[in-house]
């Protein structure tokens, strides 16, 4: 197997230099992705012809090592298994694909240290820019990055004043904690998402806020870090349930993450809405097909990872970069819609 | 920017051969990742220091033209958005990471059409070999895949007799269906999952094989294929649910697909299992998570991830193709746990 890889058949501009009567030279400028302007129209237009008649593909790593660039972003994810993150991912790479770049994609299993291998990983691959969903705080791939002038694009999180499209993570809770609170809720426990990632920092900044604004105290036990997947709902959502003084609402850091303690509350015998209340983020089609539609902070996030995309590629092809920052709002289902006396 | 990215600056083998006070060929003789005994295990171990200490990294792409290999595994998948394969995706990405490969995940929105595409943009690349969960019955790319003679693993869905990591539908179809009609349900419906798909197709003979058996005749109108996404459930349950004669059961296609028909169930005020029964596949967390709990057919595919791409490496490293089937469980939950007169 391994050796029949090795000698591919292939046609070679020296094939199509042989038919079209010309200089293998003028094959190789004919079918550049750089214009010229040493061939005629005609020429290259019976160049090309030849070529896609004998089903000539260019050798990208040759023109690579010519042009320095691979059409290739690369795209690097908390989780292949962060469902909410799914649905972005399956834009952006249309995205790329309909502008003519090809993405590769890498998870980091929102490990720090694998973050930056991955970056690093990717930048040896020379993948043209960027586009990262798992930025943490600190991030010494992200500088390097920087240092060396790789164009990027934060999603999600921000990192100093790296290049980010994101939506208002202090808004959507702050929004979601001054609903809670209006519906009579005082004991409301957060689930804030990953320690060290900036949406996590600033759900906590807005959660808090709300509680200061009503003059509400907060209990710190029932402030709490959270992974992103059901798993980590189930564990927290069992512990916070079983305080001596339970929360009578939980915010949770993303749609599955609520799903989880939703299974553990109906595992401890506790209703949803009537015995607790719950919010998700990010209004996933999931959350809203539940028995108990969920409650949800809606972020436009598909065009968010469009965006990203877009950006990334205005910067390769000499753009300079932006930031955009989205206006979450909240969508208010039964499994937050009830009132407390 | 783009001007910043073609002038990296960066260490070559001329820096470090001045500095080992050696001819840079021996560095590159030193640094190959083929063996050599042509330089002495004291100068490359010197060599790999200062490399080391340099930051030095390889040209991946010069590198490759020389040893025609990448280290590179190509996945193709369906859908990021299919959540099922979310988790499947990244135990395959972590294995083939821990095996020394990269891997590049490219999604084809299911389509046949794209599918080839992805597969040919992939083999342009270069990669060593390829894990394909999109595999559709008729696909050109795959035919063009064995000519070449490039190593590649099929996983869930089968295509001719080419080497394939799955479980067994059809014994799975069948386990679902008999338990449905154990449980006294004569008018089951079926999701099958995408036609074109292997494993749609042998979910159908499993189907109608437990219906035979039992000689109980079938509705064809219940017999439908479908897409693998919340959306397809909650469309063709609506659907099936108005008919004037609706079946009490419904298989769905994957975990996911079910709840979608939840939904579609709850927005008609049927109750689940009692005037529906459920049966999902693929046993996710997110289905054991739900309010009421989703009975669902249970595949090894973290295992199965796994072993197509141990498969792959083992081709590309000379071992002959392999294939193999997994069996599937049933787990009986709440959704069709209950008994029909």
């Amino acid at each position: 197997m391994a050796d029949q890889s090795r000698s591919r058949d292939r046609v070679t501009i020296y094939d199509i230099a042989a038919l079209a009567g010309v200089h293998p030279s003028t094959v190789s400028r004919a079918l550049s992705t750089t214009p010229t302007r040493r061939v005629t129209a005609e020429t290259v237009a019976k160049i090309k012809s030849i070529a896609d008649e004998l089903g000539y593909e260019a050798n990208p790593w040759a023109q690579s090592l010519r042009t320095q660039r691979t059409q290739t972003i690369g795209l690097v994810l908390p989780h292949f298994e962060d469902f909410t993150m799914g649905e972005v991912f399956e834009a952006a790479t249309r995205t790329a694909f309909d502008s003519g770049y090809q993405s590769i994609t890498v998870s980091t299993g929102d490990d720090p240290g694998r973050s930056s291998q991955a970056i690093r990983a990717l930048v040896r691959r020379r993948v043209d820019g960027l586009v990262i969903a798992s930025a943490h705080l600190e991030d010494p791939a992200l500088d390097e990055l920087r240092d060396q002038g790789i164009p990027y694009m934060l999603l999600n999180r921000v990192h100093r004043d790296d290049p980010c499209i994101r939506a208002d993570d202090e808004l959507g809770a702050y929004l979601a904690a001054s609903h809670l609170i209006e519906r009579g809720h005082r004991r409301v426990a957060l689930l804030s998402g990953v320690a060290g990632a900036s949406s996590a920092e600033l759900r906590r900044d807005g959660f808090t806020r709300a509680f200061r604004e009503a003059t509400i105290s907060l209990d710190p036990q029932l402030i709490q870090w959270s992974g992103l997947g059901i798993g980590s709902g189930i564990e927290l959502g069992r512990r916070l349930l079983q305080l001596d003084e339970p929360p009578t609402a939980i915010f949770a850091a993303n749609d599955f993450v609520a799903l989880g303690v939703m299974s553990a509350a109906r595992d401890l015998g506790r209703r949803v809405p009537d015995d607790l209340a719950l919010v998700g983020y990010n209004d996933t089609e999931a959350g809203a097909a539940l028995p108990i539609p969920l409650s949800s902070v809606s972020v436009p996030l598909r065009r968010m990872g469009e965006e990203a995309i877009r950006a990334v590629i205005g910067q390769i092809e000499g753009e300079a970069p932006r930031s955009d920052v989205y206006e979450p709002r909240l969508v208010v289902r039964a499994s937050s819609d009830s009132w407390r006396a």
